[in-house]
């Protein structure tokens, strides 16, 4: 049985419980946000949860890489190589032109104290965010889902920060598509939400 | 033959030209800047280069993407799930925790005009990028490639921007193993450089 090294509040985490949830993968989960002791370090030298450790101690971080690892051979992650091509586009979108807007937001509003000087940021967070939004709601116009076609890992991915964009301080009903595949997401058999 | 959409002088197109380069295949190259155009974005609605455009008209946004769609089946890309697994983590390292500070202080540093305000990011994009170097100097002292064990899209990714870190003002001399890392790179059969 795999173990999680992960933060139940933290998207990039929640990422490898939904995957997990939706496989019906039995695992442990061990929450910590104790990621720059020396003892984590050398789990993961990159001081970041989620990591994913294996019984015989093998370890993977980075979550979109941990969706990959997961989901290979079931349904969430296709078999052909274009829409497997699509749905890593997609995963690399999260983790470059997302994630660091939509969720560096939620952080700033959810996680610190009121008034914090990095406050000063959100304007310019919520303009990049909004243009990822964008391209989602483009994509959205022509297609269900994510990746290549269908549900799979690149809508866990994008679910994960999407679905809580509002505590970042985004206003999601300007993006009616978004709205709707959140739906569609939390429609599909074994999901599991946030435990917040 | 597929069709690049790239600047020759960004590392993340860069990194097109060298797995096509290596991978011997043909393809056409169309260098632009010109990503915000009505015309650019009906092709890649996040209006980022590099794009690939196949005969068909099918086309693919994100390097890393692009690279694990053209490396399939080639020794560049592992077969073996976890080879793989690992390969993709160290690309998502990449787009996190190297790129938007390795290669954002080359932008600053070459791109912007002298004296430029965006300058004042750079110390802290210096100590973030120090830290993504720091965890490649780790694995490095294990092991010689990043992509599962053999030399790959991971090396190739990491390549592109690592090689000219010193254009965003690091001394790479801080890191003997990253730095023999690159002679290796630059000894694999069918290398090609960055057209500067």
């Amino acid at each position: 049985m795999p173990t999680v090294y992960g933060l139940r509040k933290s998207g990039n985490c929640y990422k490898v419980q939904l995957v997990l949830e939706m496989l019906g993968r039995p695992y442990r989960w061990i929450d910590t946000d104790q990621t720059r002791t020396d003892a984590f370090l050398t789990l993961n030298p990159n001081g970041k949860v989620p990591l994913l450790v294996l019984d015989d101690g093998r370890r993977l971080a980075e979550s979109n890489a941990i969706l990959c690892y997961l989901a290979e051979g079931s349904p969430y992650l296709p078999a052909s190589s274009w829409d497997r091509a699509r749905t890593l586009q997609w995963l690399f979108f999260e983790q470059y032109s997302h994630e660091p807007y939509v969720a560096v937001a939620r952080y700033i509003r959810v996680w610190l104290p009121e008034g914090h000087e990095r406050e000063a940021e959100l304007p310019r967070l919520h303009d990049a965010g909004a243009q990822a939004f964008d391209v989602m709601e483009n994509h959205l116009a022509s297609e269900s889902f994510f990746s290549g076609g269908a549900f799979g890992i690149a809508d866990m991915s994008l679910f994960a920060y999407t679905h809580c964009a509002a505590d970042g301080g985004f206003d999601l009903s300007r993006w009616p598509r978004i709205g709707a595949w959140l739906e569609r997401v939390r429609a599909q058999p074994g999901f599991s939400p946030m435990i917040a």
